[in-house]
């Protein structure tokens, strides 16, 4: 049995950056795995991470020593994790903005900013600043997009498109929820979700051509106070159920002027809004050879996780770098090919780290990312990234990994193991 | 001013390698920058630690979210960070067997075992097993070596090898303390210190020729517990005042003969002693081309922490997957040469990280970590890695990353910033 210790901390630790001998912590709000693996980077460093977690058992909870428990949208909680903190950053957009404009001063200011950070919390003021953000490039752009607010103003977007669009509520949706697919031909009728989104959002539903895409791309930039930019390869990013699967970076043969077209769109974006640490613009690739921005993500973020390995400077580093306006860290790719794969729960499998030793054995190169949540159905538990030179051989084996950990795999002898290394 | 917050752990946590809802966590007695740089690779493998610290504010301590505050030599303490963890394992090998012997169980093993440690705790018995766990390997031996209780046999020592000698005490040294060079010519008036040696080890210290040597090597291997083992490349080490300050990896030009020599035995050293986790062996290479053996630590190692950037399995993820009996990982380098260089503590200097963002501006690519400790003279406060693919540009740039955490370089177009990437 675990038996758990309660440690009374000194009120000062002993350096961080150097400097102080009583150096403020980096606030986090949100216990989830983004906060959880911006530890390892800020053990690094040496900057303290203070977390805003729900309970002592979240993900981040369990590997940082200075937590506060309670919920993002408590501004007693919220105002506890922010006191004394150099600075307040997130694992997730869900923060009230007068919640967090309660508690920010000049002193302890938000990264991203309240007012970088509506444009990753509300898909309309998105939708709206996007037109003028993006720079003037016949390749970067958006979907045909409107705003709705009942089902009479849904039935002439879609019939004026006469294709398949998407409905999605403009606050609070994630990892596909909160996100509709119509496609261009059957009723409304039976989407009773349509009727309680409509009342819940008076001002309006977004709804968006769905793009015909050949793919799907992210591009994760940083940028800190002081205006340093710094840029990933853009991956191509595989959902499904309208959750983050497989990443691969660089994406694999894309043209190189749209990817630099994108990335200079991405770094504009940055710019334009005043984000201050990572920004993921995730977006697709249509037939005709352009980037239509999807969603954008103000923390780091899923189609980053390969840089943990693959790249010199990590996404998780970078944002710390960033929010803490230091020099941005080099993000050159470590190795061709990087290929990430993530471990998500399923109902037939309700325990894929238990087969952690058998994936290691059959793929000592693999690097196994575990979240330390409890295994439920849909639920991302953790991810397997591989690097090397050969994109077959990598995608190969970071997939045959997360098959071993879904016991779907059991021949040591297949392409994905020790033959292919 | 930081503020510090007491939290209430829940006595489980959710998962770690799965199976468990309960996972015990890996005791790890210590809490210098080794049990700290534990921590990243505990965090991305699911593996809760418990800590052993002497302060709350140790370095370790401040990362770590299950910490008990104690002593490793009070009975109690260790008592109680072992309860119920899986495994126990190190930051240093001063636990006394006595103490470690009344808390294993067949349940909470320790790692290494006890049988093993002790060769890394006394030298004496480290020298007297040596000459048979030592492969019968023309090119790897030891220096000639002596038990002396007092300074006759000190002098008869000295006499019959009519050269430069080393004393040791058996137990209690690091970086440099406890050692004592004597030339071959001066006299033993005035070295109060032996008095004071022969009087707190009545069993005799130890001397040892002081062997003419090229350069000094490290080599690292880990070995679990079902007898997997896995080896790092031989790296050279450079020692100031008898402590670890630059470890290049591989070592430059050494004869793969003699490389695979060195590994060879250490692996057998491992089996020998019964080893589990990390070994570093450091020895001599000597102007006829052989290795001597000079000190066995059991833990991760100051020689290895290139392994963070610079290998596909870092010592200290290898250390843990070790001590837990997993497959071991990948140790292959991650690039063609990796250089680390140390920052340690300067009378004139009192606070090297408060020049991060300097040094993070002269070169991105250069990884920083510092260990969170209040700087004092001659105390190891962080390192800083670099790899790439020419050996004389990336060990420019790790020297001159360190030189400017010193305030030595300010002229950001030395050879060592931005010309050189």
């Amino acid at each position: 049995m675990s038996r758990s210790v309660r440690v009374e901390r000194a009120s000062t630790v002993a350096a961080g950056l150097g400097g102080a001998p009583t150096p403020a912590p980096v606030a986090v709000i949100g216990g989830g795995q983004l906060a959880r693996m911006m530890q390892p980077a800020a053990v690094a460093l040496g900057v303290p991470l203070r977390l805003l977690a729900a309970a002592p058992d979240e993900s981040a909870a369990q590997v940082i020593a200075d937590v506060v428990i309670g919920t993002h949208t408590d501004p007693g909680a919220v105002a506890r994790v922010a006191d004394g903190a150099r600075v307040i950053t997130f694992d997730h957009e869900h923060v009230p903005p007068d919640v967090l404009a309660a508690v920010v001063t000049d002193d302890t200011p938000a990264h991203p900013p309240a007012g970088a950070l509506i444009h990753a919390q509300d898909k309309l003021v998105m939708r709206a600043r996007m037109g003028r953000a993006l720079p003037d490039d016949p390749r970067v752009g958006q979907p045909r997009w409107a705003v709705v607010t009942g089902r009479a103003g849904l039935d002439r977007f879609r019939a004026a498109l006469d294709g398949p669009v998407v409905v999605k509520t403009p606050r609070g949706g994630y990892d596909g929820h909160g996100v509709l697919f119509l496609d261009g031909r059957s009723g409304l009728a039976g989407r009773s979700e349509l009727d309680e989104w409509f009342g819940r959002f008076p001002d309006g539903l977004l709804v968006e051509e769905a793009v015909p895409f050949v793919r799907e791309l992210a591009v994760l930039v940083a940028r800190n106070p002081s205006g340093g930019t710094a840029a990933w390869p853009v991956v191509e990013t595989v959902q499904v159920d309208g959750m983050c699967a497989e990443v691969t970076a660089p994406a694999p043969g894309l043209d190189p002027d749209l990817a630099r077209a994108v990335t200079t769109a991405a770094v504009a974006v940055a710019g334009d809004l005043g984000v201050t640490g990572v920004l993921a613009v995730e977006g697709f690739e249509t037939t005709d050879g352009r980037f239509l921005v999807n969603e954008l993500a103000m923390r780091p973020h899923n189609s980053g996780h390969w840089t943990i390995e693959g790249a010199v400077t990590s996404q998780f580093e970078q944002h710390l770098r960033a929010v803490l306006d230091l020099p941005l860290g080099d993000p050159a790719p470590r190795a061709p090919w990087s290929v990430m794969v993530n471990v998500i729960g399923r109902h037939q499998d309700r325990d894929p780290f238990g087969r952690t030793a058998a994936a290691m054995a059959a793929d000592p190169g693999a690097k196994i990312h575990a979240y330390g949540k409890t295994p439920r159905p849909g639920r991302k538990l953790g991810h397997v990234t591989v690097v090397g030179h050969d994109l077959d051989e990598v995608r190969a084996r970071a997939r045959g990994a997360v098959a071993r950990l879904h016991d779907q795999l059991d021949d040591r002898s297949a392409a994905t193991g020790e033959e292919t290394r």
